[in-house]
């Protein structure tokens, strides 16, 4: 690959992280990672929550759709909450995120396998089966928030 | 679905939009949203691109997983583009955005495209082909960028 090409890739992409040894240069990209794949989960979480609650129109293939983006970025944030990110800009997460990392990480893998219990809820095209997956999903986001995330931001 | 659930789902959420109409409720959340899926793809382009670079050592499986969050990603923030989102929150949006959909439009698909060539390039498992697609995939951004995003946020 050619100088040329990289120059204009690493330009092009004018991104949060380039780094190389490291996922996130500064602890500021591991917090805006992070916020930015809540942000995208949560967007699509809702629209499935939306359909659920009969604010729009069932349709199973956005649904499902819908579903399939939350699993994906249920498995992204947590690489981003490593240790010296507690802090760098503004963020809500808890300091008892790096003093119980135990319950942190349960709490985790709770998300993501209702994450994917939604997934697989959505396949079936069944609304009553994605209204009995998106609870439990609920219940575990929020469990997580209430232990480990502020309600304000930190300057 | 109870109302109990409902609640906890939407407190759980405390989204950027569980928006039932609208897929965004406000502006904001919408510029918020593409901001955020831009940076998550950036991201994941960027591990991809260090291993081109040579800045990390090459995993094929990791940068083919790195190369579909980028084609999920890819296909996101577009529908966040909507008119009216020009302001409601510091955004690099430029003005032209709104005065050419045509070559917007036609940006937005030249990158999906070449994001999903190099997903198919990090699927053969060689660093070669992964090199050859992401100089297309950076240069699509590029280009997008140049027409269309300004140096400075906005305030």
């Amino acid at each position: 690959m050619n100088r040329l090409v990289v120059t204009v890739i690493a330009a092009a992409a004018a991104l949060t992280s380039l780094s190389a040894a490291a996922q996130f240069q500064k602890p500021e990209d591991a917090i805006k990672y992070r916020q930015s794949a809540m942000t995208v989960m949560g967007n699509h979480l809702g629209r499935v929550a939306a359909m659920v609650q009969g604010r729009v129109p069932f349709d199973a293939k956005v649904a499902a759709e819908n579903a399939a983006i939350v699993v994906t970025m249920s498995k992204l944030p947590w690489v981003a909450f490593g240790e010296g990110t507690d802090k760098g800009m503004p963020t809500r997460a808890k300091p008892e995120i790096w003093k119980d990392q135990a319950r942190f990480k349960d709490l985790e893998n709770k998300m993501m396998t209702e994450a994917e219990k939604l997934e697989a809820a959505a396949k079936t095209g069944n609304l009553d089966n994605i209204k009995s997956a998106l609870g439990p999903l609920g219940r575990a986001c929020k469990s997580c928030h209430d232990d480990f995330r502020n309600e304000k931001y930190s300057n």
